[in-house]
């Protein structure tokens, strides 16, 4: 494989004197997140936008009292309109800047722009926000966004126990922080090594990850989105698809050390009970073949294959994480995108498999802005220059 | 996790001056493999037998003009009279003992047997057989019949380059072959390290294996075997399920240098598609989930599918063993079992993530008899002591 390695043009730098997590809750946001309060920023003229293949990220500024706050919000990137209306809701509100106003008397607004979108939707950007749209450089944004997360906002990164309890890690603004690594998973998966303030190079990746779970089960069940996928893995059992070591070998076996209740095989009890129970025979009519291949589908709780898939891709990348990371010699892994969603089984299991596969020796780092990091990135990456475009 | 080393304890040794494998297909048995001519050995007493969850192996010693033969065999382990069947045959024909006849006067024989089933089947196989049944550790005959193999068998180990071609690699009896890493890929993957002859450590494993696939093929797909899942993956295109670099990016953006025909994510263009077409409201009733669960299948090509898998998975557990060889300083990877059935798209895939993910330094190696390392292994375990039980 090949590498890039990039150092990133200076980004803005904001005043983070006393900045914290607010920790309310704003109902009449679309989606809503925990903002951050900049007591010490005024707010900014530009808003940061990340337009990923389902989801966009918007962060913006605001007033507070005192100073300023940065706010997070996502809409899907499907509905289009819906995106336009809140940017034109969002500068109107906060930035004195009416996209439908004819007046000469307004403020100056710049959209920072990241994510395959950021190309796609650039002229509509153009002719209906009617403004300038500098895009930023998808990679380096989600490293700006991350640094920045993680050396400058206090209760940002967390890890997790066994019992689902966050344990808040405070900010780690000190040199020793360098090397990490970002697991972000998306579609896909990119492990990248930072190993300086915005210095980093992406090592390794994976074809298996959100792309596979999500694209596995929008034909394996009845959910419609990622949540529905989510909720039905919370409620199943994936004992019931997968094959145990106890399964195998019994429950007195240990020579290999593993415990009777590991998973050997992901979705490893399917293929037996299916070519026993519905067998689909040469000469079978195209309706009969329908019929069993319905019935080979509905042979299992589509809870439990949720369950089962959701462990078996999470496990998978925690342990190809973990291998990265002893490779390059990296101590600290930070995982983050659009597959975790903060989602308690997730982060559960990429916790527990870096537990398991580094002998307890590392743990894995999450970030309660997770979702975040790219338009975060594209935010900050506003130099004085981009005013001039 | 947990370590456990193991001695094994001495095994016989054959005379394996002139030994050779032949290059003749028996087309009367079962499932034929090249057998190993043995010109300077007798043929022994005992009979290597490895019941499996699915299929069953026997290895078995029989006379040549010069010497003897070692006879490789595989049969369904579901089908258990028809291994019974062919072992008296075997017995009959080749070792002087009918199980069926009552004279005293017949030699006497003893069955090596490994494999879950060899718990199983034990009082079966005492019931039929009438002959002394002696049960060897799974992992050391796995090892004991891959250290025979590529230690005693001149063109057992074969490489793959991209042209589907084999390139025969010489027998490696040189001390300089340890340490190497096992990577057997049956429902789950285990890697195992040998340091020196029959001394191993399991060093690492996988959940997502051939169960995995299977299991997941036998829902999405028609097939009813191994066989007709890997015929289905031979004819498919991943590309239609599978999320490009090139898709995401474009064609143009090499930043993170991977080419635009890299599989981004493996079904990746799945979820897209399901939840555009084949939407499951909130109340739609059973009649109908289950007409949209089905329209949903059909969205794609099983073939597809197969090969999208095939790939994602030999792929994913290339990578896991280059990583772990890497972690453990070991730089020669075996890889086996009965996922791998010398399918050349598999052999393919596992050689090139190998190749891809050490940047052209490692190569994967392959055996001719890969299925048979735990029967062959039992085979060899025999000691003369087992001769008295």
């Amino acid at each position: 494989m090949s590498y890039s390695s990039n150092h990133l043009s200076n980004s803005i730098s904001l005043n983070v004197k006393g900045t914290h997590i607010i920790d309310e809750k704003d109902d009449s946001q679309l989606v809503s997140t925990n903002d951050i309060a900049l007591p010490n920023q005024k707010p900014l003229n530009h808003v940061g936008i990340d337009i990923g293949g389902s989801l966009t990220k918007i962060v913006y500024s605001s007033k507070l009292e005192n100073g300023g706050k940065l706010n997070f919000e996502s809409i899907e990137t499907s509905k289009v309109e819906q995106i336009i209306d809140r940017l034109k809701e969002v500068l109107k509100l906060h930035y004195g800047f009416d996209p439908d106003s004819d007046s000469g008397e307004q403020n100056e607004v710049i959209i920072m722009a990241t994510g395959g979108g950021a190309f796609k939707y650039n002229q509509l950007l153009l002719d209906e926000i009617k403004c300038p749209v500098v895009k930023t450089d998808e990679m380096q944004s989600l490293i700006v966004g991350l640094d920045f997360l993680i050396t400058r906002i206090p209760d940002e990164i967390f890890t997790i126990d066994e019992h689902f309890s966050y344990n808040s890690v405070q900010c780690l603004e000190d040199p020793n922080i360098y090397p990490y690594l970002l697991v972000n998973i998306g579609s896909g998966v990119s492990m990248i090594k930072v190993t300086a303030n915005n210095t980093f190079t992406r090592v390794s990746g994976s074809s298996v990850g959100g792309g596979t779970l999500w694209g596995l089960l929008s034909i394996l069940t009845a959910a419609n989105d990622f949540d529905e996928m989510l909720a039905l893995a919370q409620d199943g059992n994936n004992e019931n698809v997968d094959l145990l070591v106890g399964d195998i070998y019994g429950r007195g076996y240990n020579k290999i050390g593993l415990s009777a209740d590991a998973i050997a095989a992901s979705m490893g009890k399917a293929f037996k009970k299916v070519t026993a129970d519905v067998k689909i025979p040469e000469d079978a009519s195209a309706e009969e073949i329908r019929a069993r291949r319905l019935e080979r589908l509905l042979a299992f709780d589509q809870k439990d294959i949720a369950k089962s898939l959701l462990f078996a891709i999470s496990n998978n990348i925690g342990q190809i994480a973990f291998l990265e990371a002893q490779r390059c010699g990296i101590s600290k892994i930070f995982f983050a995108g659009s597959y975790i969603r903060n989602h308690p089984q997730t982060v559960k299991t990429l916790s527990y498999a870096v537990k398991f596969w580094s002998n307890n020796q590392q743990s894995a780092y999450f970030l309660r802005h997770e979702g975040y990091l790219g338009s975060l990135g594209a935010f900050l990456s506003k130099r004085a220059s981009d005013d001039a475009q």
